[in-house]
């Protein structure tokens, strides 16, 4: 079966945004066996939309159309669907009360506007939105199936997950797709493609894609077979060696993110953990603190942003930052040592260097940072320079904080 | 004039991949005065990519192609579009005998298959290409243009700017074009859209595209007239009743985030912040210290995700938390209070809070946040109940902290 994604919104047509919401899609169509055929972005405009539906419903099985489901005059896509397929429109008053509802239970008062997005296709099913205003729908005749999704993500990801995947699982013929991401801490993008290309070109099923962000990449493995078991088998055989030759570079096989693998490592053993941050200013412990129950092992944070608080919080000697400056493994050690025992943390991580785009008067090139991790053994520090913007460098930075502290709890068993 | 972007490749269909190339397009075109009207993403696949073709030309004036010029089978884009418009394909021996010296440059022998790239639909001009083997090609009839562009973006662009742009300027009617971006916080969409609607709903000219995230909202102006000072006046005319009607909700008319503009606000009044974070786990700090040269006002944040750290770190009373709550507006205060103290920041900013999903004991709802700021005059406290998924939650509480912060540096002059 074939699909055709349609993102709505004039705001997709500026030169500033890009429609990402049908990589996900993508990415849960393939993994129903869908393959999406055509991609399109239309401006909030009745004629252009009715006429991409129209066309997409006559050549592929499964529309899916995000966005414009909205309160205002430029949400069009009721209408347009409507329009496109010779239905009519049907205000439902139990969504109008469910939005007031909605509205009183965060004590504010529904605008008249949003009465609008309580006309529903006729004939369509109502797709619930517990994360926003606007509800889906899902139509069905012979042979295809229209679905109208939000275009916030997240509401459109739970909408989607929740009540289009099931459907479409009944409908779908069946074929057995594995995916397995291994991800990767530690290594450059092209580095790690030259160790592991000779491997995966072999295969065109599974399809490989690799992923690079700052410090982390992903090496997606993606079989379709008739059944689970070829799939699944067929996946291992190119990822058991890729595994081999990349050995402890790998942090997971189930997608979890680096801040959930560390946390998964704390949680078993009991370990708590704090931060000092300088440079990242927030973003390690704010990495950290992303991953639900993380309060079961993180106790807390330093963002030491001024050289005068990792004095009078951390206890750095201001001698040590005189004589070494305040981006020095000198002042790092200082710095996971203090928060380690201002906490009684197990663990703790400190991270303090230059992001730039100033160099503001270190010595150091911009990118450069010293990495510290303190436990009862005492502290290493590791240096790099990293490359990139400021918001890049900082991520490789909080990347590196972790994976250090991955691997020291992987190797002390 | 309208102009629509078709990027051509299966590859683009994938989970992984956006096509970036119109972005740079659309920017391109907009400078130009012309609109993108839709935009669309086919795979490798003759028939489709030919009706693509067909209905972009019967409606939109400017149609740019991009990508599968390459020599292989894939590379569909020559035939689709001759098919297209019924035009017939015509080997030139000169464009085969260019890429073969191009192959001996670089001391290969060109591939048999490299000749697919001499074919040039009839009457279409050749647009050489540098820095590639895939020359480009503009088709002209009364009314339309259609281009075929290279898919590599450095071809892409180098094609384009040189060849299409100068093209394009003789054509293009001449329009000047001014865009201005009012950013708002504190306010809902659905709130804000009843309110301005009524302002912006009577014009055409300038178009008004509203963009709203977590807690911030953008309303994008862009007139498009035959003068700069024609634009400009059309903007203002529209932007200043909206910026009336919204008041102190609107926090920059020039495209700066919330993070910039209180940077702005503090480095002016040479006044100096500190943060203690517990739900948000360093979001708020990692935000303010986004922003280059924070550290002229930024002096650092207190992450105390356990109570322990509350108490420890900010002298929050042990007998607060017990009476009230970890997420209580008494805690928020002493939070707040406790920041300024240790730090002797003019402002400290407090946000305690659940993010969720779980409630963690704690009686109130998931979403239930308390915000503080603390200055010379005392200390003020905010309870709110977000809506939204933990990270989502997490953008409302730090945008608000920073929005009672911007409030109050506007109000005390």
């Amino acid at each position: 079966m074939n699909a055709e994604i349609i993102a709505v919104g004039s705001e997709l047509l500026t030169p500033e945004r890009v429609d990402t919401n049908s990589l996900f899609l993508t990415d849960q169509l393939n993994e129903l066996g869908v393959e999406v055929v055509t991609k399109c972005v239309i401006g909030d405009d009745l004629e252009r939309l009715a006429d991409a539906v129209r066309r997409a419903v006559s050549r592929s099985e499964i529309v899916v159309l995000c966005g414009g489901l909205g309160p205002t005059e430029d949400d069009l896509t009721r209408d347009a669907v409507a329009a496109a397929l010779e239905r009519k429109l049907i205000y439902h008053p139990e969504i109008a009360a469910a939005l007031e509802q909605r509205f009183a239970q965060f004590r504010r008062k529904m605008a008249e506007v949003n009465k609008r997005q309580a006309f529903v296709i006729d004939g369509a099913e109502i797709l619930p939105n517990e994360r926003g205003t606007a509800p889906g729908q899902w139509i069905e005749e012979s042979g295809w199936y229209v679905m109208l999704l939000p275009g916030p993500p997240h509401e459109m990801k739970a909408v989607f997950t929740r009540q289009c995947v099931p459907r479409l699982a009944r409908i779908v013929p069946k074929m057995a797709i594995q995916t397995l991401v291994l991800r990767v801490a530690g290594m450059g993008e092209s580095d790690l493609d030259q160790l592991i290309a000779p491997v995966y070109r072999k295969y065109q099923n599974p399809a490989t894609t690799i992923l690079a962000a700052a410090g982390d990449i992903q090496i997606r493995l993606r079989a379709r077979c008739p059944s689970e078991e070829e799939a699944s088998a067929l996946v291992e055989e190119v990822a058991r060696p890729i595994e081999l030759l990349l050995g402890e570079h790998v942090y997971s096989r189930n997608g979890h993110s680096l801040d959930e693998v560390v946390g998964e490592l704390l949680r078993e053993r009991r370990d708590t953990l704090a931060v000092a941050e300088s440079a990242t200013g927030g973003l390690l412990a704010e990495r950290i603190t992303s991953v639900p129950g993380s309060s079961d092992y993180f106790l807390g944070g330093f963002i030491t942003y001024a050289s005068r608080m990792k004095v009078e919080w951390l206890g750095v000697p201001e001698e040590t930052i005189a004589r070494c400056g305040a981006v020095s493994k000198e002042t790092a050690e200082a710095m996971a040592l203090g928060a380690r025992r201002r906490t009684g943390a197990t663990y703790a991580l400190s991270i303090t260097g230059l992001a730039g785009p100033d160099s503001g008067g270190e010595d150091a090139p911009v990118g450069t940072f010293c990495v510290g991790l303190a436990d009862a053994g005492g502290c290493v520090v590791l240096q790099r320079v990293f490359p990139g913007d400021r918001a890049r460098i900082r991520q490789f930075a909080a990347q590196m904080a972790l994976d250090m502290l991955r691997r020291r709890m992987l190797r002390s068993g």
